[in-house]
């Protein structure tokens, strides 16, 4: 079950640098292309003639050449000609989405058409914008995309799954305020008067005590923003006086493939330290971070399977996981009474 | 649902070569040998005692010895011997297929052994003919058989997988005339005064103009036989008299393993340049040409193993890939019926 | 349909020398830990909380700690410490099985708790005795374990699965013979005044001729005893009198990890050529033995799923594979009917 009146990230714009993108979202197979006018096409990966995959055709003045009888197809999935015949019969064409790039992603509508919304992208202008300098790739992998969600959504895993890289079991005691709101979750922790990690003071030039801070917005159904800094104890960084501090920007989109694969694009942007090789390198380690987080989702997922329908018991730490949870299902609810 | 009154190849002569050949046809495992007569036997897989695979075993005097544990059986699936007992329980045996060889390909016989007549084989008679030089190999197909079967016998697809080697655009004007049989289905195409491939114009000595066609018939279930050639214009080659022309014969079995994987055996025969490497390395870009049809033919099942039941629209290209259908269901249905 | 109330082995007690230990048996996903105290712990290998697998986590203080959150359980299940809250839910426990060290192996009681009884544990003293000599290992084989155990209670297969190694057509004339108990079967075949193999002749000094044997012990559900030797003939061997005999005892270990794949731990110990590199050297051949073991079933597990439900045949060298399974099914009825 996935909520369909939604955009989904499906890719980063480099990726149709090459033509035709093949891409499975929502269980749905699609084929994505830019016309040369900058717009994106999105179309049902699938010749409505014999069932070959458009992807696996060319892109033609605007337009996809089926690979192989050469059927073509504008970008609203309209057949436009058949090779050895004159009429298109009126059937002759395959679904499309809605489609645009906004910050450098390719963001996909997988619902009703005339509900598609352009204000519920989220604005993640860091990741083009040129005060931002951002380390960034695409995993593929084997959970569930909420499961993976999950674990971008809890703090408390951390000095479990990352003992050696960001674990710190002394900020766990900092409870996170969850604050809802109608299509998104805030979290936010602040740990004032806090000693910041060295290579943080340094780039902030804090001298002694900071005022350290994280916080994340899911906009559901599958992206987050994860934003952690530090700043000079009291120069007003929690109420957003940036003069003083660091901050990097962490974003995710976690788009599901299938019930048990998932696409994760992201990005780790910092406001600081942009050119410099050495600050390059040290925050690099955020990539280890990450694919800590994949082994033990895709270990959790292969338990799941194993265990079809076990039960899980809740505790007090999975509270914002549980609301984030919550307020997808509860879209998806009403996705469904409404049709 | 397959034809189970029908031959199919199960193979190249050669393939016996080596003892014991395992090939599963129409889903059914079977063991083929050659006993010292030149008879091949065709048995069921698997022995009736412990289910080993008999072609896990050996040969040993016209017959196979079960790897497991001796149990030996001739070739009608009779078991003959059991170490350890003498008595042979009379529920011992295997089923046997009718199987012979005939122009070099091993051909097995799926169903009701009292209907199995050999007059139904068609005649390759240049797949082992000295007058004849073939290219020849074994694909193995991750696609259903009867999809293959269709880019074998729908030219319409030429200009679009084949856009480097055969593609011709331009020939696709010429209407295919289809002719239907009680168990075959003929095709022609004829090029009148057409200008032949340099090649096929200095093989066939034409000078300027020629007449070329290209015919198949295809034999259902499984195999086709696809005639190209080319004569000096207005020597009769269209009415039978090939002695100014030069033909290609192409032979096509296309034998189900199961739902979504085939066997693909073939044979490129031409009556030209015969021991002449230069040709023989011209004409075997046919390889490739078939390497292509593979790759858009598995592409499309992975399509539609993702689609499951969804509609295909039809063109009008495609009437004489539906006629093959529905010949071969009509046989279908007729053998069920008689049931 | 597996016996529940039954000691399994899950593996050589060095397995636990790295921590924790996945396994699986009869389907049920178990990891396994070696306390301070010698003693194993075996729970189920799943946490309660968000049904990561324990095994992905740490062994600290004799608990398991989940790779995931932190979650904490003792060798009982019971989870002991939950990080970031002071209350542990009465629910937050999972299953814990009965487990112990004997003879190097690991066992594990799959069944009712209170029913876990030490005494059925078989006696394979020859496994940690310093008056006999191993080789020994671990065959994953993808093949279901009651056919696996088949080919080590039968003989009849030697000649045609070990043509190069083993296979003796002429001691198969004796008939085995077989004895049942309430859980075990036991099988007999004796060679009074027989050829000894020249390795054997050797090491036991025989002159002449000597009297040999095999005999086997099946203890269901899953382990086998295998006891072949040979002695000076008229030396009293048969009756138990072993000063000038040599005794290889193997022991089999056949654990069902699913329906179509089994763990195998396996021993083969002998009471001569102690040290001697010559003597292991020359059994060691027992290696190549086994793995064609392997080969063969693992063909016939393929063939059998190919084949769903097509019958077998019985023949008369079956009659202690029949009675082995005979035994088995009895006591999983015994153990159904008692729920």
């Amino acid at each position: 079950m996935y909520l369909k009146n939604a955009w989904y990230v499906a890719g980063w714009e480099r990726d149709l640098d090459d033509g035709l993108l093949a891409r499975t979202i929502c269980e749905e197979p699609i084929v994505l292309f830019r016309c040369e006018n900058g717009k994106v096409g999105a179309l049902e990966d699938r010749c409505c003639h014999r069932s070959a995959p458009l992807s696996f055709g060319r892109l033609k003045n605007n337009e996809v050449e089926c690979g192989y009888h050469g059927l073509r197809f504008d970008k609203t999935g309209q057949c436009t000609a058949i090779p050895t015949q004159n009429l298109v019969p009126p059937g002759a064409r395959v679904r499309s989405y809605p489609a645009l790039i906004k910050n450098r992603w390719i963001w996909v509508w997988m619902g009703d058409v005339n509900k598609a919304d352009k204000e519920q992208i989220p604005n993640y202008f860091f990741l083009d914008s040129p005060e931002w300098a951002t380390i960034e790739d695409y995993f593929y992998i084997e959970c569930n995309y909420q499961a993976y969600i999950d674990i971008q959504l809890d703090q408390s895993h951390s000095p479990f799954v990352h003992p050696d890289t960001l674990g710190n079991p002394a900020k766990l005691k900092v409870k996170p305020k969850v604050t809802r709101e109608e299509r998104a979750l805030r979290c936010e922790r602040l740990f004032p008067d806090d000693i910041p990690p060295p290579l943080w003071a340094e780039a902030a030039k804090i001298e002694g005590k900071g005022d350290s801070w994280n916080r994340w917005i899911y906009n559901p159904p599958a992206t987050i923003m994860f934003d952690v800094g530090a700043a000079q104890s009291g120069t007003g960084a929690f109420e957003g006086n940036f003069d003083h501090s660091i901050r990097i920007h962490n974003a995710h989109a976690i788009t599901p493939e299938t019930a048990t694969t998932t696409h994760h694009f992201w990005s780790s942007a910092r406001d600081f330290g942009i050119g410099d090789p050495q600050t390059e390198k040290e925050v690099s380690i955020i990539r280890k971070v990450f694919r800590e987080d994949v082994a033990i989702c895709e270990a959790q997922q292969r338990t799941i399977n194993k265990f079809p329908g076990a039960p899980q018991i809740d505790v007090a730490m999975d509270h914002p996981t549980i609301q984030a949870r919550n307020l997808l299902e509860k879209l998806i609810k009403e996705e469904t009474q409404n049709l």
